[in-house]
């Protein structure tokens, strides 16, 4: 069992910013709201999947809509609790702890938040081990487990309950419902046991998160190179060094939509980078040619701090290192890559993983 | 106590149409479903609320969308089961009757068709006296009453709750997930207790429904002139008479919208009459005045055997008598041209009530 105090809070909401690879909302809006709720409520318990008893009911909390939109409305805290409750209701049992759906700056701390407000443990897992945009893009769907039942809410007072014979088309009802909301949306899905994500979860996610931030921060602290030590954490690869030159952003759908393109520097001098995303960066090419896909992990990180850098926070001018690494063992199926790879994402391109890319 | 026969049913739906003002539904399929329904089950108990105690549960059952795909996707039978299954399961008490939320040709009979599977009363009322193409343009809103939870499904096994602040919210909900489920959703909403609906239903809806048919058959038997029966029995108002010369048709927002124009015959020679739809016919302009409006009712009929005919039905040459006729008095207060008047649906003129711009 771990304890999330303050300064686990901030080095986790660091590294899962990292993990969410431009995605998964804003950390700064989460980090505020869990940080308030520990102060109020005290340190959110953390335990591993076999901490817990087999049959135990996890229920995940998040955000769900276009970061872009996020950063300007700020969760009241009871929207979140609304999604939960209501669905607690409805599955009428009691919930012994929620999780992380993905990592991300929002959505590793929004059931850090959850938590401490109802004083229940939060499990260290997620169903990706990374962010991705739309909600079949979990490890659960792999498995055959249902988003559904399914709880949604706005900060209004609004709740609606989606029982979906698969998980797209839970995506594709939320997705309509959280435009109608006003392009975010608080949830509560895939509700599952412990046994079940003993199977289909991404293990460790948050202890990972939360060794990438202190990673990063002891850089900082010992004037090292913490993009080097972060990327060398990550059995990452550098991708590219530049300046951002230009972003294309368009809100679409539901979905933050865009391009982003930047001028090399140092040993990349001369060369063009081009970053796609919906929410997550999806794809970087070096002058045309693909270098990197998902399912494997794109972070755009400032070249000096290794602060992340959302894909709405994304501005001409700054200087930036990408860094790639590898994604986790369950995407590089087949079913894997039919779930989450380019091609889903329009891209005529195989996967092929980042390591046999960029590996020397 | 009324038991509702084939003929009973045959009668209702003819004279629902009617008062369905061109939308509602295609009475066609209803009437398909409901027949099959009263030979396999029975016929079907029709109680006016009087017949019912005060805190008897009735939940209204009815299909939502744009009645121009309703014609191409004909309901299944058991996702009318499914919606009202889940609001069941939801309020986990006892439903005694359900009830058509809106006259109209398919509206109507979907209850109908409910309580014949389910062996459960039809309440003799609606909430409309007429049909409208907006979810809250009921008289339950005008008396507060909340159309949630409201459960919906479609034909593949999906279906979803909404519990909403206030009923344009459930209106913009609803109406994106009846689009993702392919323009027609099969729904259940506004549960009420008979003492209730005592208070804010249009009392004896249905019961008028089948007068109505009863009157255009009985003048068609006699080679009497139906259109001036119908009328006469409505004290309504011969509008226009002429040739369909023109319909303009959009699917928009989920709901058939345009625009019929038709050339006048007899004493309409010369004059030129513009019908405007939105599922529903909502305004007459002859010569580009207006001559009716909504929340007053206006029925597009066949000239010869006054059959109405619905917004989607509309076509080039159709040879048609429009006829209007008086709203429930509830629509005539403030707050019911507020929800349903002119003004709403984007027309720049007062309502004037029918029989005071056509009376003599």
């Amino acid at each position: 069992m771990q304890l999330v105090d303050e300064t686990a809070l901030d080095e986790l909401a660091l590294g899962a910013a990292v993990l969410g690879t431009g995605g998964g909302g804003d950390p700064y809006i989460g980090k505020i709201m869990s940080r308030q709720a520990i102060r109020d409520y005290g340190p959110i318990q953390m335990l591993s999947l076999d901490e817990l008893a087999d049959e135990d009911l996890v229920v995940p909390s998040a955000m769900m809509g276009a970061p872009t939109v996020m950063v300007e409305k700020m969760p009241s805290g009871d929207d979140v609790l609304n999604a939960f409750e209501t669905i607690s209701r409805y599955l009428n049992q009691p919930i012994r702890a929620t999780m992380s759906i993905e990592a991300g700056g929002l959505n590793s701390v929004v059931p850090l938040y959850l938590a401490a407000r109802l004083q229940i443990p939060l499990v260290d897992c997620d169903g990706m081990g990374r962010a991705f945009p739309e909600l079949q893009m979990v490890t659960h769907t792999l498995h055959g487990l249902s988003a559904t039942p399914m709880a949604m809410s706005d900060e209004r007072g609004n709740t609606l309950l989606l029982e979906t014979i698969d998980n797209l088309w839970t995506e594709t009802f939320a997705r309509s419902i959280t435009i109608d909301m006003g392009a975010t949306a608080l949830i509560a899905l895939y509700p599952a046991t412990v046994a079940q994500l003993k199977e289909c979860a991404i293990h460790g996610t948050m202890s990972r998160a939360r060794e990438i931030g202190r990673i990063i921060m002891n850089a900082r602290r010992q004037e090292a190179n913490p993009v080097d030590s972060v990327r060398a954490a990550l059995d990452g690869f550098l991708v590219f060094e530049g300046k951002v030159s230009d972003v294309e952003r368009r809100t679409e759908g539901g979905f933050a939509r865009g391009d982003a393109y930047m001028e090399g520097i140092h040993e990349y001098e001369g060369k063009r980078l081009r970053l796609s995303f919906q929410n997550e960066h999806l794809a970087a090419r070096i002058d045309d040619q693909f270098i990197v896909t998902v399912p494997d992990l794109i972070a755009v990180l400032d070249a000096e701090s290794a602060e992340p850098i959302t894909t709405e926070g994304l501005r001409y001018g700054f200087r930036v290192a990408v860094i790639a690494f590898p994604c986790a063992a369950q995407w590089r199926t087949e079913a894997g890559i039919e779930l989450v790879g380019p091609r889903y994402f329009g891209y005529d391109v195989d996967y092929i993983p980042v390591e046999e890319r960029l590996g020397s």
